[in-house]
């Protein structure tokens, strides 16, 4: 059981902008790589891995960004489970820079699948990854 | 003085993911597109819209997402201003798609400058910005 | 039958990187918001659109960045159909900003779908798209 | 003297798109991606870095897209030197996965400064990176 991990992560150039620095909707990408990286390495099948088999679509996010980062910086993106509910994870990651917290997020995911009409719905999630994601002790 | 702001935009095919739908992510990219049109809509002097004259860093932001929406669909955004502080605005926006909402979001913003030692600092809001920007009664 | 098309676009804050311009990938983005858009004006049905129905892969794309371009520019997207083969369509697109041409770009895609055994397969156009896309006289 | 390098990098759940493969303008991002960590393992001064010290725009590209790749799949960028002149470098990537080539792409760009008068302009490229970057023997 797997509870949190960490994902590096330099900024690239592409993730800047006209102000000199990071874009902030680039955090979420760095925070989903994390999420990914987090998932792939606990070692699930295919079909048990929501990004790969299913869709893990983004209910709710928030964020906060501390202090400025810009490009080439090396971000350590600690990752964690913070909640779990019978089709939903809450995913909680704190970006440091250099050995200061230069940002936080939280990202509510929830597992769905296409029903026979189209329509998207949520389902458990898949038991292995249920078994496989332990919430963090302290939030 | 203007309070909200109606922009309309589509979804498009770069903005959505294997999952079939937008990628996240990409709220955040429009609610932006929102943000320039709603400060360009004011008619300020270029010095004193913060987007093209010195930066407006983020600072918070959080959504939730109601709805699946996919490529094609149009998004009516509608934002507001939300508070205002010396230095900060804080935006929301509630995103429609057919008479629905579909996300909605919350963006704070702070103006900042350059200092002469490389350092970004805050900086009070231009005041024809802040005379031109009225927090929306009902938030 | 329709062989050209415009589609007007400013360039966003989130589009332009730390050297102050727009990134040139977003030249891409506005090419295929311009594909979209001429494609969506052909009034198809939805299963001869191979951007809602199917998909419609990039085989071969160039371009040429003639002009800096930032931030609120307003560009002109001259977007016409350069050659159609019995699956693929070459789209050619002219860039203007104040009157002058500020980039050029080509962009090869094929009509596809995918096989019962999940690979993806190159299919002929759809007739109805066939017929009301003209490769342009003057190239 | 460096004239060519290898970058490893999984395709990321955003860079993929409703036809459910990687969208074709994330070979650009690994491109610069490959692109600076090749200049960045040379070992410059900061100064000399194009893509920190002013800045490396893109007056042409092109790429040709061979193979399907989606989500996850690992690719291997393998960059070179293709050209050089006073201003310019011509860099080639071809993208392997599997063993596979599954695109190759080529990126031309020019060292550019900012003149007094806020125009962009060409410069020579930095001794240090001039005499780093060798062109490489087969093209």
């Amino acid at each position: 059981m797997a509870s949190e991990f960490h994902h590096r992560r330099k900024v690239g150039f592409i993730d800047t902008d006209r102000g000199g620095l990071i874009h902030y909707t680039n955090y979420f990408r760095y925070f989903e790589e994390a999420e990914v990286a987090f998932v792939g390495s606990l070692g699930l099948a295919p079909e048990d891995d929501p990004f790969r088999a299913s869709s893990l679509p983004r209910i709710s996010v928030s964020a906060e960004f501390l202090k400025p980062v810009g490009f080439g910086d090396e971000l350590d993106v600690h990752i964690w489970v913070a909640a779990k509910g019978r089709s939903s994870i809450t995913f909680k990651a704190s970006f440091g820079c250099n050995g200061e917290e230069v940002a936080r997020a939280s990202v509510k995911a929830v597992c769905a699948e296409k029903a026979a009409d189209g329509t998207i719905r949520s389902r458990p999630l898949p038991e292995a990854l249920d078994r496989a994601l332990e919430v963090r002790a302290s939030d």
